[in-house]
């Protein structure tokens, strides 16, 4: 769920999210398909239809022919583009407890918005090399953000602290946040929040997995 | 972002999002509410329009009166109803590496949904209890997700290995997954998923929180 304003423009989230999806595939399957792919190879691996590959490749002004295929480095390049924008953005994560700690070894080391700054208020956690990363006092947070000039903050601190660390980051300048809390974060307009609640995402598979279940023969 | 098919029903993935989130406000918020709560103080606390709560629990079939407020317990019931239905489910988690871990450690002991196996092929972590849930070798998911009724199951396997999980995990009965991995699965139509990938999410935040940015004075 997205708690954020959607910027005004024509790619909207869930365009993006499948895009997300289109690179990984282009990367991945690159061997298989050779120098150029079909709308319909792209959908088949994302799991979406043909036209909707064509719709979003439209929409963010890529200008491939699709009856010869997409030349698969133009159409990269392309959503590395939009994606990426022009300079890196860099990422820190608050709050080592174990989902903190499992998303810092999650994200280590990839190439791209990879944590390179964490904090916790636990002494035993700080001034420490967790995961790779150099984990620091929360005291600490404006002073780091902003000479580490990171725009993009995980939360995975304990719910009852989300929305007072959230206030932090924002007045440190952050304008995204990756929310691992349940709580419902209140920010200024110009901040990006998208929520990922585990709890929720389960209560959303338990729904529509019974709901699913309810029309589907018992003795499959 | 869902791979799996929506049920046909009136009640869309995102209102079953927002119907969970007006519970949780709800029990947080209970206290302060009273004993009833308005549209507009749900929606506030969800950062929902109060039309948006309103719309959302007509399609559920709440018999509420706006004008007076909701009655909390009545509002609880309903959508008690709705997302939790007649019999609980049951969960399981495969592949009890960092995120696994974490996942099982964030979930333990929940009221609800609370995984009650975990699956590995590490013969250091099988035949173990892992934050406090029985871990076992893959080899015997299918004997144990038959004898236990698991429908449900949490998958942060690596990436290469996840599609062959997932097949696993159809042929034995699961319903719904809710798939940590960076893969998209390939499952029959009847089953559910939800994919939650961290890389996805935080690329998300990334484009979004340039592109508010980029309309945003440079100097707050």
């Amino acid at each position: 769920m997205t708690d954020g304003p959607q910027p005004e423009q024509r790619v909207s989230g869930r365009s993006i999210g499948r895009l997300i999806q289109y690179r990984r595939a282009l990367r991945d399957g690159a061997g298989e398909w050779g120098e150029s792919v079909y709308s319909h190879q792209l959908a088949a691996a994302c799991r979406v239809s043909a036209a909707q590959v064509r719709r979003d490749l439209m929409t963010i002004g890529y200008k491939g022919t699709s009856s010869s295929g997409y030349q698969i480095t133009h159409l990269l390049d392309a959503i590395d583009g939009l994606l990426d924008g022009e300079h890196p953005v860099q990422v820190a994560l608050v709050g080592v407890g174990y989902l903190g700690s499992a998303v810092l070894g999650y994200l280590f080391n990839r190439p791209k918005l990879s944590p390179i700054a964490a904090f916790d208020i636990d002494p035993k956690k700080t001034d420490r090399v967790i995961q790779g990363v150099r984990c620091y006092p929360l005291e600490q947070l404006a002073e780091i953000l902003r000479a580490q000039n990171i725009e993009l903050c995980i939360l995975t601190v304990p719910a009852s602290e989300a929305q007072r660390v959230a206030d932090l980051l924002v007045a440190a300048g952050v304008r995204g946040i990756l929310n691992f809390t349940p709580a419902v974060l209140h920010v200024p307009r110009h901040v990006f929040v998208e929520s990922r609640d585990m709890t929720e995402s389960l209560e959303r598979v338990a729904f529509f997995a019974r709901r699913s279940g309810s029309t589907t023969r018992k003795d499959r």
